[in-house]
């Protein structure tokens, strides 16, 4: 089962099964982002990383797990976490990486594709979630609690909400309207909405943990 | 092409061209909800409803935007637009109907499956943008400009980025992280955080708009 390549064959002690394990997935992440799904095999992969299909079968239970794991390989070096000491600063800097990444790049496209057959393969909605969303909205996760921690965020609000409000105002815009594209203005908006709030008026007995002006 | 049905031809008349369309839209969102769309076809759209597949065609240039206006027609009465005077309320109601739609009934799988086909069909994703999401956005974009009229909302805000941080946080929800039922309390929370904001600390010159405690 197994395809030769120019890089050959690993042996098998800890590190070099490391290495095996990170070759097949940026080979994983590569084909995909060359051919998209409609080209993704498990067949290729390890061919391209020069291990057995038996072998990638081991460590990924399906295509969908495989698939998620090796976009999530590629992109993830352009979604690094900033930690400026300001919420505002590293919440923007976050979103308009993604927002770079899915409008100037394959990966926009890519994405879109795997979550679609998400929505109709029980398989890849699985692998969306726990390979692909919930390890990424935890990073999120992680900037949000650190400012809750400094006293930059109400300690009261949920984080995974938060989430929701930015991230997925940016999934919805790629996934739902289809609006043209997606913009470091919008990420500013939607940050600046998120911290300050819409509403006009003074703080009411619900604002719990909003100071008013003047008090330091 | 026609098929005959228990309701008969319509004839020609303006009133009966109006009543046969809607007779299709109904067809064509019970058809969806009842089988998905891997059963939907216009040939079965148009012998529920009793009329030619040359009219359905006449009217709906693709079997996408047939199933987008079918499924707007079923569910557009649980979607109605509420307009108490209070801003926090009527988004909270509009948000509620949807959530319960996508939780309690089929059609959130629907939803999701239409959706999904949008993401890798390029047809379906004109379909979803101009026939259900565009037109859905704006009763929302109507309930938030009344609002800023009233002067319950800042002015300065833009009304499509609120769209997409309440419709979006629950559409994220129900594509990409699958967090287990779309609830009335992360509704009240998105609604909270988006009118209070999300940040401790005294209003900034940023927060323009705002008006600070005891100035009425």
């Amino acid at each position: 089962m197994s395809s030769p390549s120019a890089r050959g064959r690993r042996g098998r002690g800890r590190r070099a099964a490391d290495q095996v394990r990170q070759e097949i997935l940026q080979a994983a992440g590569d084909l995909l982002l060359e051919s998209g799904m409609a080209g993704f095999t498990v067949e290729k992969v390890a061919a391209l990383a020069g291990a057995s299909r038996v072998t990638v079968h081991k460590w990924w239970p399906s295509k969908g797990a495989l698939a998620f794991d090796g976009y999530f390989t590629v992109v993830a070096s352009t979604l690094d976490d900033p930690d400026t000491g300001d919420v505002a600063t590293d919440l923007t800097t976050q979103l308009r990486a993604f927002v770079h990444l899915m409008r100037d790049t394959r990966a926009g496209l890519v994405l879109r594709e795997l979550i679609g057959h998400a929505q109709i393969d029980p398989e890849l909605s699985t692998a969306l979630r726990e390979r692909y969303a919930l390890p990424r909205a935890q990073r999120f996760i992680d900037t949000l609690e650190r400012a809750k921690r400094k006293g930059q965020l109400r300690a009261d609000v949920n984080s995974e909400d938060i989430v929701c409000q930015l991230w997925g105002a940016c999934y919805f815009q790629l996934l739902v309207t289809g609006r043209p594209p997606l913009t470091d203005e919008f990420v500013t908006s939607i940050v600046r909405n998120m911290l300050v709030g819409i509403r006009t008026g003074p703080p009411t007995a619900d604002d719990a943990g909003r100071r008013p002006a003047g008090v330091s």
